[in-house]
């Protein structure tokens, strides 16, 4: 039998790969800190569970395909909060916000379209797309410049007659980088002079740091018949595994379209919709804390890895992670270094490489993605970590070689 | 902008496309006894309540993208009871048996391969075949026959270059047929001498009434490296809305692609994954119980369509799914009389038109599926009314000038 070329094609996932590693040093008796997922510790708020355990019908039904109407009527309220006016019927509830994405790429793309996405970007953006033969374009950002966008020049290059939209998400996954307001405007400008959607995935819209301002796509009247919002309650309320998703656009014809993809796979889970309404009721001051706890946890990871001479990273202010450049040839060697050979007190610290974060071949090969997702006594001992592995595999005979520059 | 032709080819649902017509006839005052649609009034086992009520964590998690190795273990005793013997690594969980079939087409079928369907078929297979660019290549089959399989030469006949393998649902949806020991052992020679993969969609497996044998693909060995077998929660313990699905696979390199795809989108929601576990563990005797109950539904059904005179229907042995050819020249119409135009005691009965069944154009306009998922009374009074809706109806002018033969 055959496979297809499109799956045999995608990569397994490079923030799972290396978890046979991980395996191996927790065999040993090692603590290993998770640093290479986004697996947030906070508290979901309790109004989840409440609603699921109160759910008191005998038969657990198909929910409608759309969406239940007191999810989609939360989602609306939230979006108030932000200045964007939805009607009800724009919204769709999906299987996470994977399945939004998956579905907006197959609503707009047909095979061989491509979609210009900023990389290093959301490893499963290349997954997806390749799944349903979609190709990305890669608006290459760099570490230097803190992951922001090249001038609109650059990025108008990339687009040719088979680019269908611009794919990105604000704040990034895997950079935190926040886009200014310009550059949201820019995207805007070039999206409506060469006539392409634009999908922003807004899933880490609350987790914006510094007192910085967030400007979403969905405030630009200009460019709303073209926006897709893809939205999700994983990060925002430490709710990963209810896999519940959205995605909201006032093009009444793309949502048209969209709908006959979820009446194809008939609707998502019933219970974890109901439960994920609650979500959207929780009180402002729930992010405030959160957003406090993440900040202090960047602070602490960020300002370790400075120490270490030739380590090339601006200081992300949003969502939680970090891409950061290290003066090594091979961060994927330095990861696995750190889970087969570095230990201190019986304790060492998993890393994402980045490079499959990146489309362009050889890109990221020195980067590594960290996520400040633990707590921040736990957070400073993995930092701690991280740091003194990091200075003692530069100081090895096949690792000190490359300089910052070169690197 | 531009929307993808796969998405804009594809049809809207058949099943739900003419609700508006009976929310208007709810909203006349008219009650509207639902047979279009496959939403069973079975309690769902209490197991799985308990247990996602006694979920203790305050964390909701990402699952693993495999699938909780509870649920994993829980369906290799499943099947051990069907005597197929799966390996924990031979089995994915999935968002509802969609997502497997989805996932299933996109890892063996590139744009413009093509799958060998018995027609009749699910209607959201095309749906989904479509979205990911893959042709389906029907089988045709007729209510004369009961819906049984053609001989091997005109299925073979059928095979090209880009077939890549045979999808069908035994017992069938929309058809309730149950394939024979012939059948299948029939289909899997096929695949062996076309070099094919077998998909089958065996959600219904318990629903085989009449003392029928039942042949599971997953019971021949000499196929075990090229069928998938896909499983659902939904129908089996009237679970719908789980979105709890399955695919199993002796093939390690197709699953290994698959596990690809389901690493893309994370994880399947865990709480009802959980809940699961328990459905697994049903005893048998639910079953017996609940197969007592649609058999019984079923001849309700049968029974009294087999009254009117040119209705054409072999009598169904599985699911919960008649296809009847009926008198008329245009089901949909007669379907959309019901609600708009008849009424007995102010009620009335909703069918849904076969044509979406079908991908050979023409076929099917003059059918009907019915799903007996309501308990008896009501299911006596939907059939009485249906019965007498359609003598009616062949009374009109313009609707009783097909005979059965020409029909």
């Amino acid at each position: 039998m055959k496979y297809s070329n499109r799956v045999t094609a995608m990569q397994s996932s490079p923030i799972r790969k290396l978890v046979p590693y991980a395996l191996d040093a927790k065999a040993r008796g090692i603590k290993v800190y998770h640093l290479n997922i986004g697996q947030p510790d906070i508290k979901t708020p309790k109004g989840f569970f409440d609603a699921v355990k109160n759910f008191d019908s005998n038969v657990l039904e198909y929910a409608v395909s759309n969406g239940i109407p007191e999810l989609i009527k939360a989602l609306q309220d939230y979006y108030t909060t932000y200045d964007m006016h939805f009607d009800s019927d724009d919204i769709l509830i999906t299987n996470g916000g994977s399945e939004a994405l998956l579905f907006t790429m197959m609503a707009i793309c047909d095979p061989g379209d491509n979609l210009l996405v900023p990389e290093p970007f959301y490893t499963n953006y290349n997954g997806f797309s390749q799944c349903v033969n979609v190709e990305v374009s890669p608006i290459t950002t760099k570490a230097e410049d803190g992951f922001h966008l090249p001038p609109k020049e650059k990025i108008c290059s990339l687009i040719n007659p088979k680019t269908k939209g611009i794919l990105l998400s604000n704040p990034g996954n895997p950079t935190g980088t926040v886009y200014t307001k310009e550059e949201v405007s820019m995207i805007a400008q070039i999206a409506i002079e060469n006539n392409l959607w634009i999908i922003a995935d807004e899933v880490y819209r609350e987790f914006v740091y510094d007192g910085l301002d967030y400007t979403s796509f969905g405030n630009l009247k200009e460019v709303e018949d073209r926006v897709v919002i893809i939205d999700s309650v994983s990060k925002r309320y430490s709710a990963c595994g209810a896999r519940i998703g959205s995605l909201a656009c006032k093009n009444k014809t793309l949502i048209a379209q969209i709908l006959k993809l979820c009446q194809g796979r008939l609707c998502v889970a019933t219970l974890e919709q109901i439960g994920s309404v609650q979500l959207y009721k929780t009180p402002v001051s729930y992010f405030k804390e959160v957003n406090e706890e993440y900040k202090h946890r960047r602070d602490v990871l960020y300002n370790e890895l400075m120490k270490v001479d030739g380590v090339v990273c601006e200081k992300p202010t949003g969502a939680f992670y970090i891409v950061a450049k290290l003066p090594v040839e091979n961060a994927e060697d330095f990861v696995i270094w750190m889970l087969k050979e570095f230990s201190k007190d019986n304790e060492t610290v998993m890393a994402c490489p980045a490079e499959g974060f990146y489309s362009t071949p050889g890109l990221g090969r020195n980067e590594i993605r960290l996520a400040y997702i633990l707590n921040e006594s736990d957070l400073y001992k993995a930092a701690t970590l991280l740091k003194e592995g990091l200075e003692q595999y530069l100081l090895l005979p096949a690792n000190s070689k490359v300089s910052p520059v070169e690197a």
